[in-house]
């Protein structure tokens, strides 16, 4: 079964929202799986909406309707796939008495064009909407299968798990599993390359590269029957990708970097402080952002200055004004002086230039050393990110982070 | 002149990611006064997407195309949209410059596939792109005009504004232009609430409220013939919201509340330091995103345990047992203690319940203290936050920002 998504409304061509209608109905019909081939989106238009039906019936066969169904005149849709289908309407009485109840309820009049919201076409069968007025409709067509919903997220959701997807399973004799590996530290077409063989091999499960956040994703998806089992299919490629690519390998699903590195100092009860220079908190701010981190979150400070980098982080003066800032040297002192100045088990730092101004032909925009300190020493990277301000501060953060990362896994 | 937004990507068709890019590119054809007719969304499917624009043509004339320009063979965007015109495909030399440096200087190697991303169709106009390897194209065809761009919404941005903006500005005579004006501190049913009888009676310019990320915004926009001066409609209701909301408007457009602060601490050469509790660094996270704070960005500590409270910002153990770490005695003294061990001249604190956990029914999730000191004294303002962790620290941290604008515009 393949399905097109045609959504109505005139704000979505104008950019005033979002098609989420879209990307959620997408995600539950992969579940299902069941092909989404296109996506379309209308403006509340009788004749251009007709011709995108007309277009839709010649490449699929189920065709789910996003919007369009208020109250307004502009709000079409139920009558022109009615009209498209040479149905007729009728006042569906169950959903008349419950927009009666709605307005009762909220103290406010029935007018005629909520009236009109009752209207359905002749056959359908009426989904309720337990969070509006208009109800939805699924028609079962020889052009095929018509599934009409209401725009607004918080009606359709619970309007497409309660009757459509029950109504569409048994369309579908198969589902579709998957599960994401999460990479940091090699490049999109490194990884490609790494695992180059199971790429052009792959047949089912399917491995999809993606480039995320700063990280490198792939996607594994497993397409089985009903009650078979997709583990069997996605947990050997998963170990193979595991093998070749090893440490780089940092999560899976939605895991974060701040939630893997959050859980491993958890779990072994190690203390971190963070002295960031060029990050200027976003280090501390992530890891700050797991629940229950203040066990393990000493302390984070922010050394921006020179000024702050002595008096805080008891930098010398000779390092700085003999490297500068942005060294080895600063970085790893900046780590000891955390280290020594709180109660961690681990120091992490961060210097370096995040521009836009302050580049030099030596030190340019990007560079940024890191230094991990602990009780057995210290030792500093250096890394040079491409991008705006904000794009060197996220990458050198979640560097940082996988640097806390590889260091812990090595204990 | 007309047009339809195609995105390619499988990804969309999972519902991995929404459609971003049309929403954004609607937006800004709307500012430009041309028609978005149809959003489509096809796979990384070549029949498919050959199918999609033989459609389009017949029905629009200008055609963008976003996503399918990476390096892997999944990606076949350039080659479908060149197929389909009856175009050759060309090694464009200033792209793969740019691909080479850009690998250079990540200190990547070149693969074969990164070469195949410096390919455009002859007699394109490349575009350049600034986040990334694959250059965008504009192509000019019987057939309509075709754009090409990149998925990635941060590389998509810059191009569209800096030269697909300024290439499609000839082909409308009219244009909409919009202000937004920035508002903190007040919800959005109190904004409503003080304009009602401007909204009421709106035509041309419009205004629509839109909630925005912790602000409130409104929207002024007006519809002007090229050469006519659109701020005259604009000015006086600006001027009449700004008299009505006074110093809860705290910018305009794209300012941000730390771009707002930033901007006024440099002005008036006001060194400020941070001390963070529940915001975890999210705080000295916004100031920093500004490009030359550290003229002004003293430092930031991140105080997470009572130790580090103690220690670094010399918080009394006395009102940490007596009023606990969330209380506005904790607040005050942190801002004091940051201030007196700080080159600063203002010092800014915060602390409270971020969750999920840790909350009482006295001291619940969301409680938030702040405190704002220097050389005049100091004091503390008491706020609950609603949502989870995440938005709690946001709003927090916005907050706090606020406060210290409010301070610096009583000086």
């Amino acid at each position: 079964m393949n399905c097109e998504i045609i959504s109505v409304g005139t704000e979505l061509l104008l950019g005033q929202i979002a098609n989420t209608d879209a990307q959620y109905i997408s995600q539950k019909l992969s579940e299902l799986g069941i092909n989404v081939y296109y996506h379309t989106v209308v403006g509340d238009n009788k004749q251009r909406l007709l011709e995108a039906l007309n277009i839709a019936v010649k490449r699929v066969n189920l065709i789910i309707t996003t919007g369009g169904l208020g109250p307004t005149v502009d709000d079409l849709t139920k009558e022109v796939v009615a009209e498209f289908l040479g149905l007729e309407m009728h006042i569906h009485e169950p959903s008349l008495e419950h927009i009666k109840e709605h307005f009762k309820r909220t103290g406010r009049e029935v007018t005629d064009n909520n009236i009109k919201q009752a209207l359905l076409p002749k056959g359908a069968i009426p989904i309720y909407n337990p969070n509006g007025t208009a109800p939805g409709a699924i028609i079962e067509h020889e052009k095929g299968i018509f599934v009409i919903l209401p725009g607004p997220i918080t009606e359709l959701k619970p309007m497409f798990e309660k009757e459509v997807m029950p109504f569409l399973r048994k369309f579908s004799d198969y589902s579709i599993v998957s599960r994401v590996i999460r990479i940091f530290g090699i490049g999109e077409s490194k990884v490609e390359e790494i695992i180059k063989d199971l790429l052009e091999n792959q047949n089912n499960p399917t491995i999809a590269p993606l480039l995320g956040h700063g990280d490198v994703t792939l996607r594994i998806t497993a397409r089985v029957r009903n009650g078979e089992d997709a583990n069997a299919l996605i947990d050997p490629i998963e170990h193979e990708i595991k093998e070749r690519l090893g440490n780089a390998v940092y999560g899976f699903n939605d895991d974060t970097m701040n939630s893997i590195v959050g859980r491993m100092l958890k779990e072994r009860e190690l203390k971190v402080a963070v002295a960031e220079s060029c990050t200027g908190g976003l280090v501390s701010d992530k890891l700050t952002d797991i629940p229950g981190i203040s066990l393990v979150f000493d302390r984070g400070m922010i050394t921006y200055s020179n000024e702050a980098k002595i008096e805080l982080l008891n930098v010398s003066e000779d390092t700085l004004r003999l490297y500068g800032a942005v060294s080895p040297q600063t970085a790893e002192e900046m780590a000891l002086g955390a280290l020594n100045h709180s109660h961690a088990d681990i120091a992490l730092s961060t210097t370096g230039i995040a521009g836009p101004d302050g580049g030099t032909s030596l030190k340019p925009v990007g560079l940024v050393y890191m230094a991990l300190a602990d009780k057995c020493g210290v030792y500093s990277t250096k890394h040079l990110f491409d991008g705006d301000r904000r794009k060197i501060k996220e990458m050198a953060a979640l560097t940082a982070l996988n640097l806390l990362r590889l260091h812990i896994l090595e204990l």
